[in-house]
């Protein structure tokens, strides 16, 4: 066996990926990698060669003698791979823009992770990731898949509950930003205080102690009203209500706005689509600037606007997951992985996100105890809104998706929402094979993508 | 010990009580009723005179001897009692009417049963309840509570949880109403189906099957997209999204339309609102006609337009319960009941509607079985909500109220539906006390009710 | 289609088939038969014709014109049958004998239900009921299967999880008879008590209310200890320690015995063993005697002898489970059936012994609760124990049935009940071919039976 | 608030104090005691006496200058106290002499933690540590308590459960030596395995993994059958049935031994108890050589007879929680704690004893995820065990008693386990006060103890 780790990167044209490249060098001297695999599909070619250029620069500036293949064959790639990560957007911000653009031009939320926009990026993502693991059990059956492809917690479910593949960790920023962020409003560093996070992906709480056991999460909350957040770029930044933290005494994740605030957010989301266009259309803008950068031959070094972007810090989680399960080091993270129990209000073989401690085994989760009622009641009703999408997207049962979109709590159930559903059906079509009898009924019937720009994109069909 | 049956039947001045005794007389034989106490309080009690007066004339044009009593005084009425029934409006009608059109200002579902009308009247209605189980801990310890005072599921779970009383039986007229007509549209007498319900008042689906165990549910399905739908009079009517239908493979009850259709119904609601008055305003007047037919002295049976009220049925399913606990009859019918496991998606000891057999021992449940997953989750978020607002009218608790409200899937949560509830909190003032804080603290900050028909009912403040 | 209903009765040569005649005659108003097939194997066809002669001498006697047909083919039998009722025995008596002296001669309790002996009937019984199944999937998919080869709870639960197959009711005498003799004791008909059962066959418990629901269990315990109990013959007749039912305030069921007071139970038995032979032994003789009386061609009504036998009601059990399902009478019975939330301690998918409302439908189980800290202890070992014996049944793992040795609390864990269970494979070679490979290595390491009563009807491996 | 820490060992006088002391000086630099109470009552001043000398003499001929203080009065040691130590045993080696020779007079196994003779020993530990906790409440209310009293479990459990004190870490030196031995066996490093511990005090399984994540339990057992086996002294040492092990893949603890082995265990006790006495009586002797090791005035470190006690490394465990809370240090250990999930097999709200990371928060359990059926259905037969002993402990209940014997598996039932029952009761008068009721009527009925032994020690009753 030839020395040194073997890294396979499934969307590896990503302009994160100099974040990644960047957090392996970091780590090398616990993570000895021996090459580096960044896979894309074919209509992502382009960005694939700037940034694989970006990434060898990015080595060869650095001690290290790793050589980064760019490829179009995720075979060859995932041969004998020791880690595979997956970054991949199906559709690209394209179908991220539609995601977000059709709900809104009926005035609702798309939200592209657990709202209307994640559910069709999961149709898209679940069946990929899902030939993936096939292909890894023929090419690589001892490797780990890190995956931070969103909805990460959805894809992470599916790997585990359809894909029977455990070796698997699922990757979110909004934990690691809550751990950077509020020791820092403290004055304190990370180690000097004690995280227990439970939920799901972008529906998950925490409590924080300092290192004499003390609860002091109501001391940070305090600092949030006063200032500073910690969220990422991409959730829009309005105060909690603060009775209900109160009652909590937790604190939400970011994403939670989105169900403790949905008025506001949606009101924010639509001002957005009528002005400057809506997240993804800005996000796209960011990284055609970032890819115009990293066409400078003399850049060798992660850019500093690539921490202004939504999915900052994405790989830096996802190269300390490696080095931990690699030098089986123990690390605290928060990840998406088989509850086991740690959630007791959820049955113990569903993915949960939660606090564990990193190692050779992968993910061992902290037991959190039971919810209070209301977190309790609102974390099952959205595992089961998760296991009805990802039943849909395997199944292509337009039914089940309907029975999603409508126990959604984000989705305002009725017939402009089922028209929203089916509109995504068409806006989606080229990436949504196990749909095709729905999709060919909805063209049947006539029914068309309202929203002009998503039309557009839809000619495309990216 | 005399002889004969006492039911006492708090809230007796309802326009309800001649089905009562209507149910009753029918009932004679197997339930021989010696006296019957109608409680009302001092507000009511014009009310309670005109309908005790027509209770007494129908007693007297039936063979038999009973003697109707009505009294102010809830203690001596319940004194001996071997059925208390409940049927009390807290704030009567001008209650509903707020809870129904504070929250319609604001372009929001107020929904009396479980939306945030139905929170409300949870509020008002509990401290009650438990007032009334605490006196029969004293008075009657052995009889049996028939509930019908709305929400009828949250008033029954507080009298098992807050009231630790296990003879109670919680009533709704939905299901009644299913299991008359869905025979009808099929040709068949009721004995001829197999029924099984189960979920929370207000929220639940059934399964039917022919005697010989083949499944039918979706033969009814059928007859009801062709017309009939057995619907009480106080949920629009309109079809559900068939095809979520044929995915559950299971019969929601009518009001699921405020989930599975929340758009429409609010569509619905507010065009009423603007137009003819919120449906309590519509009881209102069909509730002015029946009292004033009450006043006819030879008036001595129960009139035809009693049984085009929304709440029709409710009183015979009382009676039928009582009959079946006195006679041991083990008479099928859904009630709410403690669950010990029938629902095993809930704990077993909170309350939900099932189908049981009544008898001696009151309600035996029949179990149902896991349900699928969106309705799994669905069932527990709405428990959830149950639980918070139930322990909000006893606490007092704002914050645990406003928590109710954000996980209510009927709710948009944000600062419009924080308004309403603060306004709701205002208006419902007089019924409250146990929120005086809170509602001081709003007085303070100078809430005040918006809605003008809801302001000068809150000046009366019933 | 053919009018009338077809029964097949596997297992047809029972000694108890008069007492199935006899129902079905008793019941023939509601169950119109037209033809029973009893089916029996090849050993035995003599008995088979006697009693097959003797059953239609009891229709011939009746008023009812119904034939008789026996059959050693299962198939022709099967072929459309409405009900299927399974009573055989594999291995016979002879089987029994092994199950009950093998243990005995190691001083264990051999015990041919839930100890190590019904284990092994268990080893016999669930591939054949397998293979039936099998069978009725393909030439009678509508029948219903009503299984009362013991042991029950075990066949049923097979039925269920390996099988697939839903439409199963699992019968037992023991609370049939607790239903007759309590009511008796009290000088009351059964319908002025309400029962409620919960547990597993062999391992249940039950209460009693009077028909206004008064708790009357601990008077029917008062009547149990001054006198007649209600045991099965079957089962040796000494006092539970009347602590432990105060303690419970509930009835267990007499084979409980064997767990309260194991001690005592394991005495009786090996008293016997070293005097007049086992149960098994003693049964013997008296079907010897029952079959001579069959043979007498002027008996056409079952013998009052049969109803001493220790399985007495079995078949009545079965006749009125068959008739309510038939006529969807919604009588009560006490059934082992899938478990649907009944007894919330155990999950919802598992068989369970419980109180049912039995119709169309099959089995409407009352739900029960969740039991005492003691009694849902004992349950989760007993049912782990279950899954394991069927589990190791299934795929002939010596392991596994090692381990349901272990866990069972009648088996004293060591080298003494590895031994004995040894010898028991070895006895029982000729009905355990999935557990050939075990079978094979035991003989190679020698083991031998060294019971001479069971080694030399081993000889014989009927 | 003076600085270092303050450490209250309640049974300071124990032969194991040294061990702790030795522990505590081994970790001075990340844990600063300031000063150390050796509490023990007036019957152990002797012991207290000589053994706190010791400890004085231990930390004097060290580098720092720590005090240790002996105390009758426990209220004086516990006030401001940073940790408490719980190490007493109420009725010292004598009532164990009797909890193991009652049962053995007739022929049955007293298990000084999880048999006849630890439900004796919970009986009297458990009111005391109530009272400790009581006291905790009012003098240290932010200590933490680390108890390894024994039954280490129950003890921890009714801490939690009636003590209503979170703050409590029980420890058992089994999974210690268990994690000391296997690396060794493996020629590794501990921190080279991964290890998962999960189940009950004295009876849980635990799984290993090399630092890649491959596992390597069966490497283990292979070890295991080749010779060494890790076990602390007090558990006779036979091999497990090897095909168990095969069938679980998970390595049971040495106490399992009673549980699968049931049968050699009792042999071996009974020869024991007929030749050189029980294993009590033999610890007794050691602890008195151990005394006059400590009277020497010159000896001023651990004796390393000590190591070769069945307690030993308990108090290393001891010192290691406390350190590791005291210095969120986030040390792996396996400890009694609130399952909060990890053995989702198990209520969320009891404790159970798993792998954990202990910080300033306590223990953070890793969740175990569901165990197989065979130590699923053991697990909950042998926690419902416990929730009986220990609510009799607290109640003084006999019936509760009784059925706690009744169901454990380690006591054949019947009339002989209930004598043997009824003489420990009356062995250990002056230790129960709580089931003085019961007592004095078994005393009114005559039972006497039949030991002679055990007699004798009865009529000093220490």
């Amino acid at each position: 066996m030839a020395t040194g780790v073997k890294i396979a990167t499934i969307g590896g044209g990503s302009s994160y990926t100099p974040e990644l490249m960047e957090g392996f060098i970091k780590r090398y001297a616990e993570l000895p990698i021996r090459e580096i695999w960044l896979v894309d599909i074919e209509a992502g070619k382009e960005k694939l060669e700037i940034v694989g250029a970006m990434a060898q620069r990015m080595w060869d500036a650095s001690p290290y003698d790793v050589k980064v293949y760019m490829a179009l064959d995720r075979e060859e790639a995932l041969k004998d791979a020791d880690f595979v990560t997956t970054q991949f957007r199906v559709g690209l911000l394209e179908a991220r823009i539609k995601d977000e653009r059709i709900p809104a031009y009926y005035g609702m939320l798309g939200q592209e992770t657990n709202g209307a926009g994640g559910m069709f990026k999961a149709f898209r993502t679940v069946p990929i990731i899902l030939e993936i693991v096939e292909d890894m059990k023929r090419l690589c059956p001892d490797a780990w898949l890190i995956n931070f492809a969103n909805p990460s917690g959805m894809v992470t479910e599916a790997v585990v509950r359809y894909g029977k593949w455990d070796k698997v960790i699922g990757l979110c920023n909004v934990p690691v930003m809550a751990t950077m962020v509020e020791p820092e409003m403290l004055g304190k560093s990370a180690d000097e205080l004690i995280y227990k996070f439970a939920g799901l992906n972008h529906f998950h709480w925490h409590k924080v102690a300092d290192d004499h056991g003390k609860d002091i999460t109501m001391e940070i909350v305090e600092k949030m009203y006063a200032g500073e957040t910690g969220l990422p770029k991409n959730i829009h930044d309005i105060p909690f209500p603060r009775r209900l933290l109160e009652q909590m005494q937790m604190i939400p994740c970011g994403y939670h706005r989105y169900y403790y605030m949905e008025e506001e957010m949606l009101e924010h989301a639509l001002e957005e689509y009528q002005t400057i266009g809506t997240r993804a259309q800005q996000v796209k803008k960011t990284e055609a600037e970032l890819f115009e950068l990293y066409k400078d031959p003399n850049l060798d070094h992660k850019p500093e606007q690539l921490g202004q972007h939504g999915g900052a810090y994405y790989s830096d989680a996802a190269c300390e997951s490696i080095a931990s399960i690699y030098a089986n080091k123990d690390t605290q993270l928060v990840v998406s992985t088989k509850n086991n129990g740690a959630v007791p209000d959820l049955p113990a073989d569903c993915v949960v996100e939660v606090s564990a401690y990193i190692g050779g085994q992968g993910a061992r989760n902290v037991a959190f105890g039971e919810l209070p009622t209301a977190e309790r009641g609102w974390l099952q009703v959205m595992k089961a809104m998760e296991l009805l999408t990802i039943e849909a997207a395997v199944t292509g049962d337009y039914d089940t998706a309907l029975q999603a979109f409508t126990i959604n709590p984000m989705v305002r159930s009725g017939k402009t929402a089922q028209r929203m559903m089916d509109e995504l059906f068409i806006a989606h079509k080229a990436h949504l094979p196990n749909f095709k009898t729905t999709i060919d009924r909805l063209e049947k019937e006539g029914i068309e993508v309202q929203d002009e720009v998503a039309r557009e994109l839809d000619l495309v069909n990216v």
